[in-house]
C-alpha cells in the first residue's frame, strides 16, 4: 500500500451544523449523553478511522439560547470512550493558557496509559475573552503572549513526559527495590512563565508522549505547528487555499529541521451526503432553513470582533471590515470569513447560512462517490495528508461517511481496511520518541 | 431499618500496606493497570458499599525506589470506573491550592453527569512541599493561607455548580430555543484569590453538586469540614480519640448552623483479616517483615519535618520532637504519629512498622467477626457514622471484607443488602441541594 490518507472524526454533540439539534431525528440532549458519544466513537472505529477529536474551551459558549452548549470535560469524556473502544485514537483539546503544565502533562500521560497509547493533544491557546474572565483575567492575553506561553508550556510538558526513563521501573520484589536509582529525573525547569521541578508522578506512557496536534493557522500558529505538531487541523475553503497552506507549512517544518512527512495536514471537510445529488442538496437546504439568524449574527460578531450595529442581514459586510490584523482572538478564522464573504459577494444572511454548516470549513454537498473523489483529489494534488471529518448531523453523517465513503476510499487503496497498529502514533505512521534524559545518558556512556 | 453505617473503599494500587506489592500474589504494576482498578471497583460494588475513593497529590511521591508511585490522574481513572460500574459512588481527591476553580468545577460536574450522579470530591489543600515546586512556588503556601484559599475556592465552585437552573434547558426544536433566557447565570465572583465570571459550560449535574468530603483534622481543617463537608475521612487510632473527634466535629457543624447528621464521620480502618486470629496475625507479621526501613524512615522525616540525622532506628523519638505546632504540612497527621510513639513507647523501627500498614490509621488484626464487632462498637458508641476501609493488600483484603465482614454487618442490620438509590447522595442519605439562583428567584416571586 502506498501513501494512505488519514481520517479524524471531529465530534460535536448533535453535529457540526448549528441547527442539527432541531432535526426530528436528533436528541437535543446529546451533548450530555454518554451513550451518544460511545455510539459515535464506535461508528468511527468501525470505519478504522485514525482518531476522534473534541474541540474545547473552558468557557461558556454564548448562544445557549439557540444551541446546545454543554461541554463535558474532554478528559472525563475521552476516558469513558477509551474504555468503550480498543483502537481509535482519542484527541483532547486543551489550553496552554488556562492549565498548569504539571496537571495537564499528568492527565495526558494518564489517558495514554488507560487507553493503551491512544492519546492525542490538540494544543490551543484559547482565544476567547470569555475564558479569560473565568481565570482572573479581565481580558485575554494578547496573541503573541499566548503563543510565547504555549511554546514554554510545550517545553515543560515534553520534559515531564520524559522524566521517567522507559526502564525506570524494576519492580523487584525480592530486594524491595521498585524503581532504579537515577532513572526518574527532576526537570528543574525555570522559565519566563513556568517554574516546575518534576518529576511527573506517572511513569512514561505507551506512546512516550501524546500525538501533538495543532489547529491555529495565524502566522504564530503556523510556526508553532511547524515546530511541534505531528498533525494539523485546518479550515481551507478551496483546494488552492489548501495547497498554499500545505506547502507553506511543510516548508516551515523543514526550516525547523523536521521531516515534513512527520507533519500530517488534515483540512476539515463537512460532507453533506445523499444517495443522489438532489437528495444531498435537499438535506443542505433543510438544515439551512433551521438556522436562527440571531444566533448566526452573534457568532459573526464574536469572530470579527465588530459591533453588531454595523451588520445588516441583507447587505454585504461593510467596507470598514477591511482586514483582521487587529483581531486578538482566532485571527486566521476571521480572515477566512471575510475572504469568503468578499469572494462570493455574500450578504450577511447568506454568510451566516454558509457558516452555519461548518463555520467556514470546506463543505461538499453530494453523493458518496463525489465526496470520495473530492477527498482523493485534494490528497493527490498536494492539498492534504488526510481529513478532519465534520459530520453536519450526528450520528447520521458519520455513519453515512463510514458506510458509504470509506469503502470507496478503500477500493482505491487510499485508506486501510483494518487497524494495523495499536497506538495513535502507529495509525499516523509516526515513531515513538525516545526519552531525552535516557538519550543523554546513552550518549554519555 | 434504623440508622445504618456507611462504608467507603479507600483504594490504593497493591494495597495500603507499603510492602503489599512485594507479596507473591501482588502485581507490582497494578498502579497503572486499568483492569486492576476495575476489579476493585466491582468488588466494592458487589458489597453495595457507598463509595470508593482515591487519595491524590499533584507531585512525585518520594520513595519510588521502594514502592510503586504511579498515580493516574483521578478523573481519568474514575471516569473509566464510572463506565465499568452502575451504583457505587466515585470520590476524587482534588486540590484547592493547585487547580483553577472553573476547571475543577467543570470536571466534577462532568464526572457527575457521566456517572449518573455518583461524583464526590475529597477537598484537600495539598500540604506537600514537592507539589508547590511543580507549580511555580519555591515553598508551599502556609497552613492558614491554604485554608483561606480553600474557603474561597469552595465559594466559587458552589456558585458555578448552581449557575444553570435545573430547568434552564428547554430544547424546543420548533422555536429553535435551546435554553430559557435568564436561567443561566454569570456568577461574577470577585474575591481575594479568585475572580471568576462564569457561568459554567456544563448544565447542572444530577446531584446538583458532588458530595463534599474532607479529611484534614487540624483546627483549620475541622472548621472547614464543619462548614462544608458532608463526609469526613479521619485517622483515629483509638475509640476514645474517635469519640472526642466525633463529638467535637458534630458540635462545630451545629455552630455553623448545620444539622450534625448531615456530616457523616468515617474513621479509617485497616482490616488485617484471617480465618482465625493466628492466621490474621501471621499475615500482619508477613507484611511487617517486608518493610524496607530506609523507606519508612524517609516517610517519617517527611511527616515530622525533622532532619533524618536525629532519628535512630532502635531508639525512641528524641525529646526535641515535642509538639507539631510548627509543622506546615499535614499537621494533624504529625501529631497523631508523635502521640502514638509516646503512648506505646515505640522505637523508631517499631513506629515504622506500625505506620507501614496504615500510616497511623486504626488497625484491627483478627477474624471477620472481630472486625465486624469492632466496627459495630465504634458505630454504636458515638465514634463513627461509618468507615473508610483501607485494605492492606488489594484486591485480597477488599474481597475478604466484602465476602466475610459485610455479610455479618448485614445480619445485624447495620448496612444495606443492596443499593436503594441511584446517586452517591442517596447512598449517604443526603438530599439534593437546590440551586441558589433558582432559590433567589422563587423567593422573589
Amino acid at each position: 500500500m502506498g501513501r494512505t490518507l488519514h481520517l479524524n472524526a471531529f465530534l460535536m454533540s448533535s453535529g457540526h451544523h448549528e441547527a442539527a439539534w432541531r432535526l426530528p431525528e436528533s436528541d437535543p440532549h446529546a451533548d450530555l449523553d454518554v451513550d451518544h458519544w460511545v455510539r459515535l466513537a464506535r461508528i468511527a472505529e468501525r470505519g478504522a478511522l485514525d482518531s476522534l477529536f473534541l474541540a474545547d474551551s473552558p468557557s461558556f459558549w454564548h448562544g445557549a439560547e439557540f444551541r446546545p452548549v454543554g461541554q463535558l470535560d474532554p478528559f472525563v469524556l475521552l476516558s469513558v470512550l477509551a474504555a468503550a473502544t480498543t483502537h481509535i485514537g482519542l484527541i483532547a483539546t486543551a489550553s496552554t493558557t488556562y492549565n498548569a503544565p504539571y496537571n495537564l502533562a499528568r492527565r495526558f500521560a494518564s489517558l495514554d496509559h488507560v487507553s493503551g497509547g491512544r492519546a492525542g493533544w490538540n494544543i490551543v491557546t484559547t482565544p476567547e475573552r470569555s475564558a479569560a474572565q473565568n481565570f482572573g483575567l479581565g481580558d485575554r492575553p494578547d496573541h503573541a503572549d499566548r503563543y510565547a506561553r504555549a511554546t514554554e508550556f510545550l517545553d515543560v510538558t515534553l520534559k515531564l513526559w520524559d522524566s521517567w526513563d522507559d526502564d525506570a521501573v524494576l519492580a523487584d520484589k525480592a530486594s524491595g527495590r521498585f524503581a532504579a536509582p537515577g532513572r526518574i529525573h527532576t526537570i528543574d525547569h525555570e522559565g519566563e512563565y513556568y517554574s516546575v521541578r518534576g518529576p511527573l508522578n506517572v511513569p512514561r506512557s505507551p506512546q512516550g508522549r501524546p500525538l501533538l496536534v495543532q489547529a491555529g493557522s495565524s502566522e504564530d500558529g503556523k510556526d508553532f505547528a511547524a515546530r511541534y505538531a505531528e498533525a494539523v487541523f485546518t479550515a481551507q475553503p478551496t483546494i488552492e487555499d489548501a495547497q498554499a497552506f500545505y506547502s507553506d507549512l511543510k516548508q516551515r517544518a523543514k526550516q525547523f529541521g523536521r521531516d515534513p512527512s512527520d507533519v500530517k495536514i488534515l483540512p476539515g471537510i463537512v460532507p453533506v451526503l445523499g444517495g443522489t445529488v438532489a437528495e444531498a442538496e435537499e438535506r443542505a437546504r433543510e438544515l439551512e432553513e433551521l438556522i436562527v439568524p440571531a444566533y448566526g449574527l452573534q457568532q459573526l460578531v464574536e469572530i470579527l470582533e465588530v459591533p453588531i450595529e454595523i451588520l445588516e442581514l441583507d447587505k454585504q459586510l461593510p467596507d470598514e471590515i477591511a482586514g483582521t490584523q487587529n483581531v486578538e482572538g482566532a485571527r486566521s478564522r476571521a480572515a477566512l470569513v471575510v475572504a469568503l464573504a468578499r469572494r462570493e459577494r455574500l450578504t450577511v444572511r447568506q454568510l451566516i447560512g454558509r457558516l452555519g454548516g461548518g463555520r467556514g470549513h470546506w463543505t461538499v454537498v453530494g453523493t458518496p462517490e463525489q465526496v470520495a473523489d473530492a477527498l482523493a483529489t485534494w490528497f493527490r494534488e498536494g492539498a492534504a495528508d488526510g481529513f478532519n471529518v465534520m459530520g453536519p448531523v450526528l450520528p447520521a453523517s458519520l455513519a453515512d461517511f463510514v458506510e458509504h465513503v470509506v469503502p470507496i476510499l478503500r477500493r482505491h487503496g487510499l485508506v486501510r481496511s483494518e487497524y494495523e497498529g495499536t497506538t495513535l502514533r502507529d495509525h499516523y505512521g509516526l515513531t515513538r520518541p525516545a526519552g531525552r534524559y535516557q538519550l543523554a545518558e546513552t550518549a554519555a556512556a
